[in-house]
């Protein structure tokens, strides 16, 4: 089974936006079974789009295009694609309708120029867009001329925003992938997400005792991110389910405290729904990390239940301010020192009444540093009803990668804390 | 002049990992006068990639691929690219002496698998790697016997790890290109960057001002991120510099109001740097953002000389405690109000004695709406020494798109009252 993305967008191809959509779809369909065999990027001409769909029509069983439905005078996906098959546009009223409602209810006005995104080529499948205006179209190409078999295709036009296309692809492509090309016996997917370990660590514990199964055909692989190691397995065909039933088994087994969830698991989300499980609330003080813990939390739906307040306290006076740290703390050991870390989660719990509170304060960098705090210096702090615990780990990165090890850590802190 | 890009790696096709090369070496190569017209992603197989690299020298003048040099048994692109060109491998000692001394300087033992990164194909150029062990390799295949008209073409191969790519790059095929591949004439390209106004609205305005420019060969491209609009602007030849000054002018004219930086600027960054350059200092009170904009702030370096302090007020209790605001004033209008907001930002500008405070609380879904105040209702307050104003969008999108959006009206709110 052949499947191919066709990503177009001049804006790709200038290296103005970074092309999730290729992630995001590879890892979706791998998920289900598909391998993705070929991604292209195409700049939006008539030429680039109409050859690099020709090519894929000419190979692929389903391909994918994002991008090109849009408005404006580059969006022509839709336009080149129909010429191509010889399919001619129609507009669809209820597609008219739903981007008047989509505008109304904005309180915005409707340009003119959106109403191009109602044409639909005779005999595409309409994908409805739930959170934009431009619908996806799907079309089965087939016979298919560019095909030397003769054989069909499914060609799927998706939306470029993510947000648009990826409800697209869960709620209505993916079926339609199942049902048009259907795979042949079981296949089985799973991963287990870890924090904590590195990842020749982890292949140091799980490797050797999962080898009788990678042998026997399991499909195993590791995955870094900052901060934390992905394990996936794959098997297929007869006894799939018991394989890596058994695999996961073992890594349970030897790595389980790393372990903080499977999947599309968040360590965010994670901690939350424990903390709500357990009627427990949350309180943050950040320095260093500016915000990006409580955006984290925040971007968990419900998060409001169990994460009271956050304060980010940049300035020493809105630290003595908003959580009372002395300004005797202060002086004598330094903003960022474990005696004020301590005092920021302290003061975080005491005034929000919250269960637990994390405190960080730090030097991100690139400036800041001194001889004896260099830059990367960390202390994370969480107080709690049985006392207030500090560790002081070194994170020397790029501000944003810094970010994100230290509020891994943080969050590390409180899943053990739970555990 | 043909450019293509050739990503290899299963991890890639399988989503595990996010392409960062295509964005960072089109964007490069973009800004320097060359386009990539075509850029393509394929697992590290022997047939996928010889198929890849076949065809793109059928095609392109200049080829880059990236990953496979490593030393393990899925790096397979330089056996294959020799192969396919009939070239043989030989060592070369100078490259063995390199990765000698890269794991000596380490004090690490050399595996023994990492001396196939010494092999070089007959009459490759070397691209030293400063920064770990595989070398960049670059071929000029001249007679081409994949084209046509057996053109020359370059192929660079490149290894997989961003800080080995990017510096060879910027310092040796950068050069390479521009001395094999000159431009013909000027290139200039200049890039507005604008929020606050649609993409229709915005091509509505200055489509038809810019059409002389466009129609005499300017390119004109939109790109929309969430919530802003880059207009760019590329020109080619005699007279190029002076059509991106008169577009920008016109752009300018048409839509100054909502240009706030070119090139790189971001919006956050654009904001700090106004307010350090006035010596003026900004607090945050967020309730449905939480923490968003407080993360962005304090993403850009430097941040801590504006940036006082931000409160992320989930509960009601916090916005009181931390805020002041009056519990009359929450049950009477409610957590989401203007009024609401208004304590907020005034709270947060007394308590932290900034100069301008800005406050948001909405409704960020998927959950809390009601009839009256549906999903996505959000009041925006800044508070400053003239007074405080509230605005009152609705940002009816997925949660973190509606924190991107959220965000920016607020910062856009401030670069107003600042303009």
């Amino acid at each position: 089974m052949t499947l191919e993305l066709i990503n177009t967008g001049s804006e790709l191809m200038l290296g103005r936006v970074l092309n999730t959509h290729q992630q995001w779809l590879c890892r979706q369909l791998a998920d289900l079974g598909y391998v993705v065999t070929r991604q292209v990027g195409v700049a939006d001409t008539v030429d680039d789009i109409e050859q690099a769909v020709r090519e894929a029509l000419g190979r692929a069983d389903f391909i994918i295009t994002t991008g090109g439905l849009g408005p404006t005078s580059d969006d022509i996906t839709r336009d080149r694609i129909a010429a191509l098959l010889g399919r001619k546009l129609s507009e669809d009223p209820a597609i008219v309708a739903h981007v008047e409602g989509f505008f109304a209810q904005r309180k915005r006005a409707m340009p003119a120029s959106t109403r191009v995104q109602a044409m639909v080529p005779e005999g595409a499948l309409v994908l409805h867009n739930a959170h934009g205006t431009a619908p996806g179209l799907a079309l089965h190409v087939i016979p298919n001329p560019f095909r030397a078999d003769g054989k069909a295709s499914w060609l799927v036009m998706l939306p470029g925003p993510p947000r648009e296309l990826r409800p697209m692809f869960t709620n209505q492509v993916a079926p339609l992938l199942r049902e048009g090309l259907p795979l042949e016996g079981d296949f089985v997917c799973r991963t287990l997400r870890t924090v904590g370990i590195g990842e020749s660590f982890l292949e140091e514990r799980i490797a050797g005792p999962l080898k009788p199964l990678t042998d026997a055909g399991l499909e195993l692989g590791y995955c870094a991110h900052t901060g934390a190691v992905d394990v996936r397995f794959v098997a297929r065909g007869c006894g799939a389910d018991a394989d890596v039933e058994e695999a996961a088994r073992i890594v349970y087994e030897l790595a389980g405290e790393h372990i903080f969830g499977e999947g599309d698991d968040e360590l965010e989300q994670v901690l939350l729904g424990k903390l709500a499980e357990r009627k427990q609330t949350l309180a943050l003080a950040e320095s260093c990390t500016g915000g990006f813990i409580a955006n984290r939390l925040t971007n968990v739906p419900g998060a409001s239940t169990v994460f009271l307040a956050g304060v980010v306290t940049y300035a020493n006076s809105a630290k003595e301010h908003f959580l009372g740290v002395r300004a005797e703390t202060l002086k004598a050991h330094g903003a960022v020192s474990e005696e004020v870390a301590r005092e920021m989660a302290d003061g975080a719990r005491a005034r929000t009444g919250a269960d637990f509170a994390l405190a960080v304060t730090g030097i991100a960098g690139p400036g800041g540093g001194t001889p004896e705090k260099s830059v990367g210096t960390v202390f994370i702090a969480l107080a709690s009803a049985s006392g207030t615990k500090v560790i002081n780990p070194v994170n020397r990165y790029d501000r944003e990668t810094f970010k994100q090890v230290t509020s891994l850590q943080a969050l590390e802190l409180l899943r053990r804390a739970m555990a």
